[in-house]
């Protein structure tokens, strides 16, 4: 499932000590989108390439990959690993909540998942830190022709 | 899939021209969170009902059905609905990178769906409207026993 | 899987003999996107509400439904009926060729399925009648954060 | 799920700059046909093989492959890449109408997906380019034996 | 999953103890074709209907909607019924050498499924009756554009 | 999905420049059972295996396999490969009346899978060639006991 | 899923304090068939429907519906209750075994599910009681054609 | 899916002409017990292995493998291969009757599928040999706590 | 999914102000078991209809259909409801090494889920209370044969 | 399915006579967190890797892969391992009544799979030993926003 590009830059950030954080600051990218380059569901530049393959001491030949266009997506239909499964889990219980609140905040439509960002923030909490996930897409109204 | 009192709040709601944040307000809740009492993925208290009767104009002793606690979810595996299934596409494309920044910053663990809250803004934006979603869940670490 | 008001619909335009063309003219919309009002997969207007009242004589006060927003979607996950099936077959043979002709003409995105419009046109031909279908949806680059 | 012969030929495509459109010139196709040689789901003809190779710089005893009659088909039931995903989608929400276009217009029968084109344009548009997908096929009616 | 008006035509064809080889030949079709109707898997010509009508004594007004377009198909991916099922086998045990079969004799293409009659016989032979079924398909060449 | 075993004949096969039908006269088999034979969805035997070691040139000792009662089926659970999906097809669209018509004809039971011929033939027809195929198999009735 | 001339039935078998063994005596069957009349998995004879009518006092027009050619099968591809589940988990684990022993016994083949009886009986033991089931089918040889 | 030391097995016993009645007497086991463990879907002990690996001359330290529990199960979920196919059909059609007749015969509960042995036998009948499969597992009844 | 009886039965508990506690303290069994005859997964006995029927002010005609042996199963493959989609969760995640631990103290079989109670039990804690669930079966060795 | 370092992992316990209670001992865990560790659903601290590197003499190189947050889950939608299905089984057949069993002495909410310890404990007994599995997991209630 996991690509073996995937494995080697995962194996090489972990000795170099990076976080996504740090290597998206050098590719002047969010830390998300930079573990969607690792994973293959987001394409790199050349020049990001580049980055890359210094910071993390790895071929640029074997970078390059990270500039084709991936077929996307994770593979299994339902996730079962627990962390992921949760976010399948919000739209089995809030998806139609969810739909119709953004319909009587926008009319027909949907949120874009392709002029769109996704950040994590971790909120410290004494009960308990808590995760944050924000999204954020374009609304495109749906046309009528 | 919709269930019969589901059909009825929402058309009582629009013959009151009333949104979720109206009724939200009316019972001390969330505006998702009330769409979700409506989709009987959430429980309201014998105090909302009795609001949410008045709100509506609808009995008392229909709503108590709202005080049950419902067998959670959407149903389709896969959602068709476009709005929807963009939800579940992000999890399809960003799920395991999300993981991996998740797990970077806290560890091994989960964001809790239970003890969360989501949230839906609209941004106006010269470029078009842009919808701002944010989940808010308790980071849980995995116990080690 | 087919809503009753779609089957009250489809029957009174084959009572009146009116085409989708003519009720699409009458409510200023495509044939195609007519026909998606009657199958409750896009919404209607006031107006267009009324237009359909008077031209198929059914009650407003039922046609309003066509208003709300659906939860959109074919139901069954392989389409069994030949003529829905061959499009189905289309995205599995040239589904990828058709990605990696797109991305090399646009770069890494995807074609919107709802700032989008659907044709269909009769071309008339000696050895047989042909089919054609026009899909045309703006280009949405993958936004990089 | 994706020939190593297609990974070698996209690589050499890659490496001498061509398109698909330039490679469907050189063998009398169109460019979602040489695609659609490319990743095997159509075939080639004998010269057809002969010009790839030398354009591509690849034996001729590895392209003779193409000329195989191959197992057809993208795999996956739902595709969850997003760009093929909307085609998927379009089908979801616009199948039911628009088989009902193409029967009101042709009478009961299908377009071939076999004696069929597809071509992609790329419209200029000052709101952000379109994509324009067009589908020929020829209308075949239902035989009554 | 079998129609209404399925169930009220195999009833009176009980009734009037009629075969579909008879009925068949009163509406000028085979007996597959005439039972096709009766499943609404094709449609009926309003001569047909009146035919039809007459015979089985039923309400030409209820036979009308034999002339309605169907949304064909099964319902069920794999038959359970084991009469159906054989011929699901026969795709899943003969399937490949078919396709190869058909390949070598004609080229890349398939057989209609549309331009296509089916006919079943009952040959007698000592060591038990045998079903023959025969599939007649025009064959059509993949049109390369 | 295909055996190893499978591609080998087929390459030698196509190198030698015989057909189905050749290799089936040196066999004493129809061409689609000796289809069936290479994709392992038939046994051979022994003399069998000589023979077609002999004729494609390759050891004996490899061809042995051929001998071995396979695990049977093709694996998808509908086909995607367009040609092999026809027959699918058929299935969904006739299946029904087809099991109505047999069993008007024999009573309650099956067509044989097992003890069952599958021919294939090329008719030649002004309009296009078509595609003949004729099933054979013997009618089980349903042991009552 | 169950018909509701099962209901029926069983309702009338248990007020009567019928078992399928009396009954099965009554119309000649053993007490699985019986059964599967009673599920409408087999059909019964007019003198069989006779009998029952008799026995549970139950209107033979009613019951003429057990004549019918069923379509059969039991509905959910991996049951989930635990005494019909025991059985697909002796599939799952000894499918391949008793393939393997069938076959050395009988060379390539099945046993026929059609000419086919099934009992149970009970078995007293000390230990607790045992259920014997007792499959017996004919073998049917591949045919090689 | 067949592990790897199953067919190394097979092939030995194929090489030495060995039955699964022989090897299973060797052992002290049925034949289906011993196809079982040829299959990974049985365990053997340390005593049996080193008798099968002196009747096969396979390293014995190659068949400890067959002491380790398995991960049981087929792996697909409806069977394709015709033979096991047949059992799957079985559930299908005579399941709900079969779990009456056993109910009636022993109250709620279920027939142990690990209590259990299973044994086939060859029936010569004039008209075509017989497989007889017996199934004898330990009546479980429901406790009630 | 869930029966009319069950909804019935429900409803009777809520107006009566009954626990499964107190109910099953009536009729002499567990709360869970208790809570498992009103889903129809579990049998009554004519007591405890009656006591039943009284507790709840039920007719008995009415609730003798808790004595007849449902079949059994929850319907969804994977439930969407979080509280019951957890214990899914626990068999994905920990499923093998339960395998594993289970078989290291017990050899090779089964926990009986037949000869088998389910108890829950609530823990107060200063942090927050905790679920508790016993499962406690049977252990059944592979019978060797 | 079951990753290498697992396999690894396994056969070194075998060799060394070593039990999940006695590694557990060890490491400071449970047995069943430390089957859950070997399976990879479970990360290791380096103190632990350490110890079961000399526990197992495995090079601690190769077991710091256990330190990396895995994707966990078993793979298989519905298991078919009869052990593991059991506990399938269970949420089948108990799911819905142990839903409303939690409820009523909890509320709205969910059992945590995450705060969540799971044991295992043989109970000798006359009549066969019995598997007590007992699960306590944090009860979440449901947070109302």
């Amino acid at each position: 499932m996991i690509p073996e590009i995937t494995v080697k830059l995962l194996k090489a950030k972990r000795e170099k000590g990076l976080t996504f954080a740090e290597l998206g600051q050098l590719i002047g990218q969010s830390e998300v989108f930079t573990a969607a380059v690792f994973y293959r569901q987001a394409t790199a530049t050349a020049d990001q390439v580049q980055q890359l393959s210094k910071a993390l001491e790895l071929p640029e030949s074997e970078l390059v990959e990270l500039m084709i266009y991936p077929v996307k997506g994770l593979g299994s239909t339902v996730p079962t690993d627990p962390l992921i499964y949760r976010f399948y889990e919000i739209i089995q219980v809030y998806g139609l909540p969810l739909k119709d609140v953004i319909q009587e905040k926008f009319g027909d439509g949907i949120m874009s998942a392709i002029d769109f960002t996704l950040d994590v923030e971790k909120i410290e909490d004494p009960a308990g830190a808590r995760v944050k996930v924000i999204m954020n897409g374009k609304f495109l109204p749906y046309k009528k022709w």
